[in-house]
């Protein structure tokens, strides 16, 4: 048995405010680790599981990650390589980072490395966003597509893969809080209306128009006055304890905008520096630890390498 | 009498397919002329208007021009000033071509420019606003800030004139037709749903968000791709005679994308280059030719100047 090469794919913030469905950047961490092996054995196998809690299987066709390395193999005609793969979560689930987006991207990031990159990073993410599919029941890469090439990430359209990476003001800092309490995204997901008024659509674009805008041009203003969710976010925080008063916590502490991540129940803020940051940081930490809900908090720059191998 | 100064305030497109509320672009022609002149008579008059067929008023509080004119001199101090206005409507009413706006655009333009620049072009916004305000009943400002200052202009927010100049990639350039059939944009306003299903507002949203970073990018494909209108258009295409078979026409020309001006009735479509929007244009000409619809073909890269003192 050789002796493997080991990849780590981060988390990531989808939404972003206004950017539902069509926006999501990568964290520095949380993330998960994958080691993957060449073995004797011909084809696909995970061999090892680790902070999971069990609540991961082994069987491929319905492993995140597993999944997705197997259909990148496939198209590869490299079914039959043999190949073991360690899976360590190092990140919690159902926490409204990305967790098996994390999973996804690093399953087809470690087969991938250790074929020698017959596929280009950027080309993985079909594969990735299969596993991911698996996971989730629908075809989304705004986290898969973060967390595999790094950066903010705007989604034209995501049957296509339309992706596109937006450019970061210097400086520009995550807070993200994650605090320990239940959300099915499935539920969070079938508790949004349908239809939306025509007006907050208006408002909608006017922001996310406004945040891609603020992007280009290094506009902390601009990015602030964008950074909201009139659509989603009301529908969604009431399945969140606490979530206005951590949020206007965040804002009175100095955020740029602080919404929901993903489908939560973490909660992200940016910031124009990591000072910031760090203030907003405390002031979400403090409503959690007032109220008495378990929480960890995550400060982190844009990362802008996604995947790696180290 | 004073020789006076001339000013030109030019036609824009609003919508701009996937920007309902948020985009605009200016047009080179055509626009509409003030001449506005010293007078010892102390305050603000009409005393000529041509081209309207007698649909505008002489009364400043009536008439769009005068009233932001009057808006300006009141900000400014000035309701006093003696200050004649000719006013020379060159493009045509309800035509979805910003008319209203040229003509608010020219009128605060014309009172500025005799006055010696008091304020800034861009500043003159407000006031230009208000003179669309009493045209069209709501304060929109897609029209009045690209024809103001040129451009392709994205709009965050209306009520606090948050508007953004965005890069066009050079060669752009429009086909517009105007056929002669009568929409009122009230009613144009009034067709629209309330509300809109969510995956229309999110489609919508992703491709506003392509179009910009498109222009930012001088991204073609992603433009065309983007410039697509999954909420307005299917409602109001109805009210515009051959809109769909116009459209199939400009994009098999070669138009990046081609779907209503404004409210309508003009077609807008945007090309890559002068020639391909000239053949773009003419495929739009023989649908209203062969339908015996009369009409008028507008060809014209973004105007980045806006309106002019000449």
């Amino acid at each position: 048995m050789s002796t493997g090469i080991k990849v780590f794919a981060p988390a990531s913030v989808a939404n972003v405010a206004c950017g539902f469905d069509t926006m999501g950047f990568a964290l520095e961490k949380p993330g998960d680790e994958i080691i993957a092996r060449l073995s004797d054995k011909p084809g696909l196998r995970i061999t090892k599981i680790t902070g999971a809690q069990g609540k991961l299987p082994y069987e491929l066709e319905k492993n995140t990650a597993g999944y997705a390395a197997l259909k990148l193999l496939e198209h590869l005609g490299e079914q039959d390589r043999g190949i073991e793969l360690e899976i360590h979560k190092k990140m919690p689930f159902g926490s409204g980072l990305g967790s098996s987006a994390a999973s996804a991207v690093a399953g087809v990031m470690a087969v991938n490395e250790l074929l020698k990159r017959p596929l280009e990073k950027r080309d993985l993410l079909p594969f990735a966003a299969m596993g991911e599919e698996l996971a989730s029941g629908s075809l989304h890469v705004d986290n898969v597509a973060p967390s595999l090439i790094g950066g903010i990430i705007f989604i034209r359209d995501n049957a296509t893969f339309d992706v596109h990476r937006l450019p970061a003001p210097p400086g520009l800092y995550a807070s993200v809080i994650h605090p320990k309490v239940n959300i099915m995204t499935k539920d969070a997901r079938n508790i949004l209306a349908d239809k939306v008024p025509f007006r907050d659509s208006i408002a909608q674009g006017g922001n996310l128009g406004g945040l891609i805008i603020g992007l280009y041009n290094s506009d902390l203003g601009l990015i602030k006055r964008s950074l909201k969710d009139v659509i989603v976010e009301p529908q969604r925080a009431g399945l969140i304890p606490h979530f206005y008063e951590v949020q206007e916590a965040a804002l009175k502490a100095g955020a740029l905008g602080c919404s929901i991540s993903g489908a939560g129940p973490s909660i992200f803020a940016l910031s124009a520096n990591s000072l910031d940051a760090e203030n907003v940081g405390e002031a979400m930490v403090k409503i959690f630890s007032d109220n008495k809900i378990e929480h960890t908090l995550y400060l982190s720059k844009i990362n802008q390498e996604g995947a790696i191998k180290y």
